[in-house]
C-alpha cells in the first residue's frame, strides 16, 4: 500500500476512513478508557474491575468487556490461568498508549 | 499536582477524567477527523471544507466548525487575512497527532 505522508505522519491518500472512524467510535464510548484503565491497574476479574469504575452497571460493563475481546484489545484467560479474567492483547496495549496520548492532549490546558 | 505514571505514562491516580472522556467523545465524533484532515490538507474555507468530506452536509459541518472553534482546536481567520477560513490552532497541531496515532492504530491489523 503505498502511503504519502507528511512530516507527521499523516496520510495524504483520503480523509479518515472507515477504520479510523470505528476506532475513535470506540475510543469515544463511555467507560472504555475506564475499563482499560482497571485492566492494566491489574483488576482482571469482572466483579474487581466492577468495583474499580464508579457507577458502571453489571450489564453496561459485560457489554463492554465483550465488545473489547470482539475488537481483540481483551482477551479472557479462564479459571485454569495464574490470572484469570481479562487482559490487554498485544494490540489492547497499542490502543493503551494512543489513549495516553489523549489523555495528556485532554489535560493541557 | 502529583503524577504517579508508569513506564509508559500511565497516570496511577484514578481512572480517566471528565476531561479524558469529553475528549474521547469528540474524537468518536462522526467527520471530526475528516474536518481536522481537511483543513491540514489546505481546505480552509466552508466551501473548500465541504467539497472535500463526501457526504456532510451544510448544517453537520457548521455545527462541528463552531464546536472546533469553540473547543480551541480551529480557528477561523477573516477575510482580511492572506488565508481567510479555519486554521489549526496549536491546540489543534497536537490533537492533530493523536488523531494519528489513533488512525495508525486502526489500520495495523
Amino acid at each position: 500500500m503505498d502511503k504519502a505522508r507528511d512530516q507527521d505522519g499523516w496520510i495524504g491518500k483520503g480523509p479518515f476512513d472507515a477504520a479510523f472512524q470505528d476506532a475513535a467510535e470506540l475510543v469515544g464510548k463511555r467507560w472504555v478508557g475506564a475499563v482499560i484503565w482497571a485492566v492494566v491497574h491489574g483488576k482482571h476479574r469482572f466483579a474487581e474491575i466492577r468495583n474499580a469504575i464508579p457507577g458502571i452497571s453489571d450489564r453496561l460493563l459485560a457489554e463492554r468487556l465483550k465488545e473489547l475481546v470482539d475488537r481483540d484489545i481483551l482477551c479472557h484467560r479462564d479459571t485454569g490461568d495464574p490470572v484469570p479474567g481479562y487482559h490487554l492483547t498485544p494490540r489492547g496495549a497499542a490502543l493503551r498508549r494512543v489513549l495516553i496520548a489523549l489523555h495528556d492532549w485532554a489535560k493541557q490546558r
